[in-house]
């Protein structure tokens, strides 16, 4: 059930629709929905509010593009943003939050677990004075990329919309592997969304639809952020063919997300048998990093040509380190010929030689 | 083959897609486009820079993003761009053009031909001074909308590059429906969009894909653009699905636009024989705009409501004026009911009564 | 009494501070504006509310941050601002109404007095559409320096106020020459002002101070625009010692601008004699602009040479037309002076050869 | 010789203009500075250009304004600035490089001694990828006001720019106090800013002039600055008021800084002397940030009231920490005055009691 016979495991966004979603986007009803009136829009909008806990949903074409727009909408231009330091919304969109919504960005240190102290923030709201921003929006990851795939707690996520809302502040939780965050923690994502005052996820990555992913928050905040995906391009017409993949992914993937659980937990105890190479973390969801012990002779850069040979992708995200991404379209079988592989090339390092890593994206 | 059994005239942004793109999309081969991998989106960025006459393409999600990603990529904060004072561009986007680019429009006179005087260019072109945006860009619209849907000439178009290059300025041109102007003017598409420095066009109007347009220019100036799309959060992963349908819209709507524009004629004589109901222009394309005459007891918003309860849509644009656009989905049978239904509705009109009329948008 | 032997009409801004300006900045109390104790600062901005007919006022480094402030202060971006399309706001302060504060300008017409048309307002609202920013403030310049520095009247001014605020918009004036304005009408400033809900006057034109416009408003504008002036780094240390001019400037300065515009009639009735040269307008402040008749062998290029080879100094502004500013630093026998030399330089213009013009800013 | 029998310890921008500043101001020859013809700007800007080690300079209204400009115009919308995580233009300017500029910021962590490790500054540049915006700027401050004032040395100014130069990066240095840093180092000041590719210094700070700051580059940089500050609304007429006093700060302050550095060193011995109070690192030039020791029974609130009781005012910086800066008006008898006041405040302390601390700006 590969990609082409090649098993690729360097993002779950490179997951293409399953046979159902193709089906279901050929016979969708769609409409203008510019005009509002795509029916299968409007049912995924109704559906993704309904399960994140909220009372709107607006489908977008990214992750990326639904920060954007919550930012936009939540502040304005001379407003700031408290963000985990290791966030793909500050470190992996560009800096829209700058450059587009004109909000100044205030990260804080991710603690392991993916969420920030909240005496950190505490610290770092702003006092009334013409010399600072004003401190106006709180957002989370969830799973936090960058810190393993670590799903942030139902509790913290509880406690920190609490905190902002005394202080007046508002909560954006960046989901766009929520519903793997609700899958690890046995809960409903409603629960680690809807405390918040925005969320997001993603219907491109773990769920396995082409494209899009949906804003959700309250209505008058969703008829706010309609016009900000209206200035920024993001309105589309008969978008139903979209979003009828994503009510199959929606309806369809979420109770298997468990299953590339446990395969990642199969690949890195794997990996951590392999002499040499260690699993980062305790690969709580789909995604295993591991590093290249310095004792080898070839760096990650080096490793990822090696594994592609055997039709076998992985993502370079730091000199020695390398990331592996469970999906729908990677099987236990794939697994097991992924460490098969690492096995036969780590044995035949002393071939290889390390080269100038190019760090690869997310 | 009307739209459930509707005979829906207010845009051809509502056609939805054929049998053939459906199908085209439920087989697409597809890959991670944010990764440069899918085939199916390469192949239509490619085809659609040859048509247009430009090295490179870009797909986005709607006109709106590629000409705000133009006006980015073209132009910074400080700059202007002249644009006709009735284009889309200027009047239809939400202003992005100030607010997301920070470029300062300056729209001068459309004439009735869709262009600009190029003495009124001249006179608008800024000096060396620090008490003014620096002048960086032009941009027209083709064909033009409010205008009627005028198609401007390849003769305009090349004059107006040469004024531009001369002069160290850009030209762009927002070819929402450029390939109905192509057919109108029986000439290549490329010789209304290959003299300028990038061009757009939609997928999703009359040539009826369900969504997207694509952005076209020089390999630099798309790689550069490439970067803009990213920050808007308009980089989609699987977006081959909706290439595919772009592909069969590139290649079999375009000759069928003629019939379009010969059942906007149909329309348009029929109208003029209807007592009190005149045509606006001469129809030079796909769109009839018509106005009620003060003579009449009713309004725009009345006429469009009594079609309506005769299952035919048609857009308000004024208080006395309704637009009428032709696509694929309208039959020369669906205006000649059209026309019958407009007669009856005049006929009783005097059941009618004028109400407040709310306009609508494109 | 005229600068450095030279007749400086090319703007009023070029007046220096007069011996009592000066004396009051040698010797002013200061603070540090910054922390709000600077009593000279804070003295200038209540009588320059009183003055205007506001509840505060805010110290600004120029008419454009007065202005730019403004926007910022009543807008956000998505919103657009309704501006003459001659005034200095759009034309003259490089846009930043569009790359600082993110709003949409949309000028029209300035009528030959200096307004807008009420039905073109009306015409120009948006409708409540993402497809259109949102109309937030109108705005206007009193007196008109593109439109011959005409005066707005009172009932005018009081008439668009309450036009916008039916209509929940806000009603901004660049009364840079606000002053000017209410000599040649013989009201009281605050007629021309006050009825709005923003207005800037700059002390450094007519009035004569060398550095400063006073932004007015409410107590809670002015509070919101100290934020606006401090992110524009327009906050100033011991800013007291230009209010200090400023007040002198408020004291001393209005009741002599009478005198201004009886020279620029004079000045104006004197070239009108001159044969080949034509005053535009009917000259109603303090401000004469003429043109060169297309029959003289020179263009303005050239005479504004010619006259400064005589000392007197005089600005272009069009290729055969040139803008003379009175001020109190041009006395009735420096405009007898300036009419000779005009006299001299058409009789001598068989000398002179037009040349490629380089047009003036303001 | 203090302030209106008021020892202001909070900042070095309460100063004052000196009498030589006055009599500059009152006689100084000044001009139309937006024609560029006010002489006293011009020399002014040559002479701190000269001063600094740039061909060309700027006045502008402030520090804020002059950094701001600097921003803009190294950089464009979706760059990067790295800055340090304790810098005034990350912290204090609100944010004014992203809602301004369009700028992302990414703090780096501030080393002890003022500077960014270079290890940290190469970790954060950015890949070429279109998820990250563009690294362009690095940029320090010298003296760090948030460290204690402490001076970053010539050696790593000239590292930092050589390693970014061979990045294609630029480095700006904010020299608000950089003439306290070349005195305290011993070394000209053009060590500590010639080797960036732009510099700003205060007029108004330690060097007392009323208002100003000049930034410092190359002439193609400061015309391309000019049009910066003019959208700004920076753009003074006859400035040269203000500049005829930084003049005379230039001249004739910095060889007077030593004796602050002594007066701050004086007043941190004699704070080490009383028993709850601890000076915070080793005072390097003209500031003394001090604890309260968690025993005492009050807060820094209310020994600053206190203080203020007996006409000395310090600003609190934190819940327990108070800064006290040293300046021309302060003199060695008003810092025994000083000490002899906390040391009465300290006995007296269990008549305080501790309150809610509303901590003060810079």
């Amino acid at each position: 059930m590969s990609l082409n016979n090649i098993i690729d495991l360097r993002s779950d966004t490179v997951t293409v629709p399953t046979p159902a979603m193709r089906e279901a986007m050929a016979s969708a009803e769609v409409g203008d929905d510019v005009f509002g009136e795509d029916p299968t829009v409007n049912r995924l909008q109704e559906m993704a509010a309904e399960r994140l806990g909220f009372e709107a949903g607006l489908f977008v074409a990214s992750g990326t593009q639904g920060n954007l727009i919550a930012v936009m909408t939540h502040c304005q231009p001379g407003d700031e943003a408290i963000v985990g330091d290791q966030t793909h919304f500050y470190l992996g969109e560009q800096g829209g939050m700058a450059s587009i919504a004109g909000v100044n960005p205030r990260p804080l240190p991710n603690q392991p677990d993916g969420t920030m102290r909240l005496e950190d923030i505490q610290a770092a709201i702003r006092g009334d004075d013409a010399h600072y921003p004003i401190t106006r929006l709180i957002a989370i990851e969830n799973t936090h990329n960058k810190i393993g795939g670590v799903a942030v707690t139902a509790e913290y996520t509880l406690a920190l919309a609490e905190f902002a809302h005394a202080r007046g502040l508002k909560l954006h939780v960046d989901g766009a592997r929520v519903f793997n965050a609700a899958a690890a923690l046995d809960v409903p994502v409603s629960a680690l969304t809807g405390p918040a005052d925005s969320a997001t996820f993603c219907l491109s990555k773990a769920l396995s639809a082409p494209v899009g992913s949906v804003l959700c928050g309250s209505r008058d905040f969703i008829k706010a952020a309609h016009r900000r995906r209206k200035v920024l391009g993001g309105g589309m017409r008969q978008a139903g063919i979209l979003a009828a993949a994503g009510i199959v992914a929606l309806e369809e993937m979420p109770q298997r997300l468990k299953d590339d659980h446990a395969n990642a937990r199969l690949l890195a105890d794997g990996i951590a048998r392999i002499p040499g190479l260690t699993p980062v973390g305790n690969v709580p969801t789909n995604m295993v990093y591991f590093d290249i012990d310095p004792g080898l002779p070839f760096d990650g850069h080096e490793l990822c040509r090696r594994l592609e040979t055997m039709r076998i992708k992985a993502l370079l995200t730091g000199a020695r380190r390398i990331r592996a991404v469970l999906h729908c379209w990677i099987s236990r079988e794939d697994v097991l010929e992924t460490l098969r592989a690492l096995d036969t090339a780590v044995k035949d390092g002393d071939k290889m030689t390390s080269s100038g890593a190019k760090v690869g994206s997310y």
